[in-house]
């Protein structure tokens, strides 16, 4: 059985299992009172940080701990991502999954995989794009390995730091409302004008290959998040179908969203006047915030999130991980694309 | 200019440059008091955690914060290494970073790149190599990426924790004593016989292939260094002569080393008597741990090791990273392959 006949989540699904069925207890981070508060499965893993001295909040603190990959012809291409780009967008997912927690990056580290004839001004301006994101997000880059590879390959590991107790995937209860921190589809959108090789000059345009190109992950909203006692969150990273779906499978759960309340941008909606509910359904790498809570919790909160937030959907009993989206005239509307399985 | 015209070391120098250059503080880890205490350039970047009730003992602790990464052809092949010993050995490889720092492993990231037809039962293979590992050295996995890739690499992101502070490779002093912890070459006299299509049936052969396909990193060893206020170390991963060069170049420093004083175990000496010299200076993972220290301190502290270690050289004002090797007759003898540039 290969990788590919078996699915990635179903693949990733058996090795979570063999990692939790054979582990002993306790390793050397109980030893050092690092007590893993998030495990495999969500966005970021955590641990909590005992001493109350940690810092100067009488509070309990969390290390978050993530890892994201982008590898050539598969995550980007030349064409449409320019080093400096890369090196912004390589940062940018893993401290969005810092972000969907409720944490700030504080520590990374970049390895890189290339071939022998990459050449050094290319890899400055990939530096300078990280540089460039890390210093604008507090983020320090600190090491990293660099080895041979005959495809471009860039991995970045994370350490974020928070106050308080990390939101998570697993905390979404049946009567919640589904919310998101931002508009939905921007990034996708400028990938497609990039794609169908537009000119790129409209307004619509350089606003939406903007998107694409300098996605910025939501640390304030997150931190507002979580110190407003949200406890279930994820980033919008996949797509929005995509990524509720897993919300709601972590949850145990199903969902229902409403395709009129999704938060289109007027530039995407007058650039893609046919497409941009898809787009906002399936397109991936917004690196907005889904969370959701109670009516009275998210209400209130989103009163306090400068931008707002965007009510599109209810948590549901239902199969775990099934999202079902309905138009306005109360009709279930098929979704084509939503979101990516890597080896689908 | 390319990788390969400039070489990996010039490329990093660079890269790291361009960090420190513009690097702006104070970021989020100095607000929740997670001063870096180690940068980039040694075995693992580190920073304090400041307050003393971190831990029982009133003393600084230390987390660490490293990466390492095996690509298919490059760093390894299937012919040589099965999936349970990639699986192992991508671990230890990390493991051994953190040793080198006086730290123990405490959790993990996995990062598997893969093409669409790895077999299922070849991951389970892999991961029980790394469950293997993380067990018996107290480690635990908490997450990871899979990603599709036309190349197999795995990249492992790894934390660690210790008391007191980090060993480095910038803290060699003249006069200081070079010592290493254990045997050198078995695991480059392991591969050799597999490259060889030995039949690998001799007492010798089966311990030098055993040292190659497990590598033991010296986690014990590491702690009792640091304890004992060494603070110059880093671990054999490229070969002595390669990795006493850059713990030379850190410090502006060179060294002497005495090829006669090298630990060379029996069973290496007596399958290879010709190379078995060549191979202790020049062959990588054996995963022993170089330090140095005043002569005092090093004949202290080789007392505490119960498998004492060997002073195989001294550390002398001189071209920085020059490393000389001399032979029992006073003569410099001639260095052939010391480790190996991955762009080289």
């Amino acid at each position: 059985m290969q990788i590919k006949e078996l699915g990635e989540f179903r693949v990733i699904g058996i090795l979570t299992e063999m990692l939790a069925s054979q582990r002993s207890n306790p390793g050397n981070a109980q030893s050092f009172s690092l007590n893993l508060s998030v495990d495999n499965g969500d966005d970021t893993a955590a641990w909590s940080v005992g001493s109350s001295e940690f810092q100067s909040e009488a509070m309990p603190a969390n290390e978050l701990f993530t890892t994201d990959t982008m590898v050539e012809g598969v995550h980007f291409t030349r064409e449409t991502t320019s080093w400096q780009d890369l090196g912004w967008k390589s940062l940018a997912s893993n401290i969005s999954d810092v972000a969907s927690m409720g944490g700030l990056p504080a520590y990374a580290l970049i390895t890189l995989g290339l071939p022998h004839e990459t050449e050094i001004a290319d890899l400055e301006n990939l530096y300078q794009g990280m540089i460039d994101i890390s210093n604008e997000y507090g983020l320090t880059i600190v090491g990293g390995d660099m080895v041979r590879s005959p495809v471009v390959f860039i991995t970045v590991a994370l350490i974020g730091v928070m106050s308080g107790e990390p939101m998570v995937r697993t905390m979404a209860r049946p009567g919640d409302l589904v919310a998101v921190s931002g508009y939905l589809g921007n990034s996708s959108g400028g990938l497609k004008l990039m794609l169908e090789g537009e000119s790129q000059q409209s307004e619509s345009e350089i606003f939406l290959v903007e998107s694409h190109r300098r996605p910025r992950p939501s640390v304030a909203i997150g931190k507002t998040l979580a110190d407003s006692a949200i406890v279930a969150a994820m980033d919008v990273s996949d797509g929005l179908g995509d990524d509720l779906s897993k919300l709601c499978l972590a949850s145990n759960l199903s969902a229902n969203i409403f395709d009129y309340k999704l938060p289109i941008h007027p530039l995407l909606r007058s650039r893609f006047p046919d497409d941009c509910v898809g787009l906002a359904l399936g397109g991936g790498e917004d690196y907005v915030l889904l969370f959701t809570g109670s009516p009275d919790k998210v209400n209130q909160v989103i009163l306090e999130l400068p931008a707002g937030a965007a009510v599109v959907g209810e948590i549901l009993h239902g199969e775990p991980g099934c999202v079902t989206v309905f138009n306005a005239q109360g009709e279930v509307i098929p979704v084509g694309k939503r979101g990516w399985d890597h080896f689908g």
